[in-house]
């Protein structure tokens, strides 16, 4: 296995030739780097009546709760991506039941895919992105600790919709663009 | 504005320090190209009983026929990528009525998000990356010249939903994975 080269790309903005747009360019190899918004899979986790939620041991938003989520990988589905981010961060066996929520988030170029999904069984534990894992009751969520707004809005989405089999996922919230 | 250099990148695979996984690093910068699932964002688009086919003027599948659809750009919401790609395909003004499906296509890492819309006037023609756009009715679709297995998809679960204002987005069916 080759060892990686200690040196560090040289970007610089311009426009590639049979492009219209400005990108990132290495001036010293001449990569052009195209950057793609970025995919979000992740899911609202029930075990009878309460919720799982992670807090978070990496930054961004170190030390405060969020939904098992991540970064779809390359060869994934959707579903496949949010079961495995379950398992990574809380090690949680779960089931994907169906969408919930496609939030567009533009300013950082991403698109989350939330899922409604259940534990198979009760066991949970702390990945290692994760500080801690809890089971909670509604009543009992850390509003003012929540990691990021798409977290409130999808627990809050879950809430409305938890009886329900047959409905339209949602996207933002009228106050959330 | 600087020029573009003329060199080319030159990768290996190797793992980053920090990383766990195999990634194109260029040895002469040092550039690590982490590459992410793309988004691709379309709609089936309806004229009264009529839909919006797009036959495609480049490759892959050139000469086959589409629904308007794309890559997702950086800091667009999903709905604004679809719209987008309708008027640069078929220089059409459409208004996104809502989702209709999620595709996930692992093999070539896409996820596709296709709305259900409809033109806000019968005006349209083709966009350069189109040979011809026209209005089809159901029964006149060209199906054995259709570009891909999901514009196949996104038109039968349109026909199944069209009358319906209140369903689940689909996934992909179940011999489309």
């Amino acid at each position: 296995m080759p060892k990686p080269p200690v040196q560090e790309p040289n970007f610089a903005r311009m426009v590639p030739s049979g492009d219209n747009m400005e990108r990132d360019v290495c001036v010293t190899c001449g990569f052009i780097d195209y950057v793609n918004p970025k995919i979000v899979v992740g899911s609202v986790v029930r075990w009878e009546e309460k919720i799982l939620l992670c807090k978070r041991a990496i930054e961004p938003r170190k030390g405060y709760w969020t939904l098992p989520a991540g970064y779809l990988e390359l060869h994934e589905t959707a579903e496949h991506g949010a079961a495995r981010e379950a398992q990574e961060e809380a090690l949680a066996d779960i089931e994907i039941e169906r969408l919930l929520a496609v939030y567009s988030i533009p300013r950082i170029s991403q698109i989350q895919l939330m899922f409604r999904a259940r534990l198979k069984r009760p066991e949970i534990g702390a990945g290692p992105e994760s500080e801690a894992v809890a089971l909670y009751d509604w009543d009992d969520i850390p509003w003012p600790e929540l990691a990021f707004p798409s977290v409130n809005w999808a627990l809050r989405h879950y809430e409305e919709t938890k009886d329900r089999t047959d409905f339209p996922p949602f996207s933002n919230p009228a106050d959330g663009l």
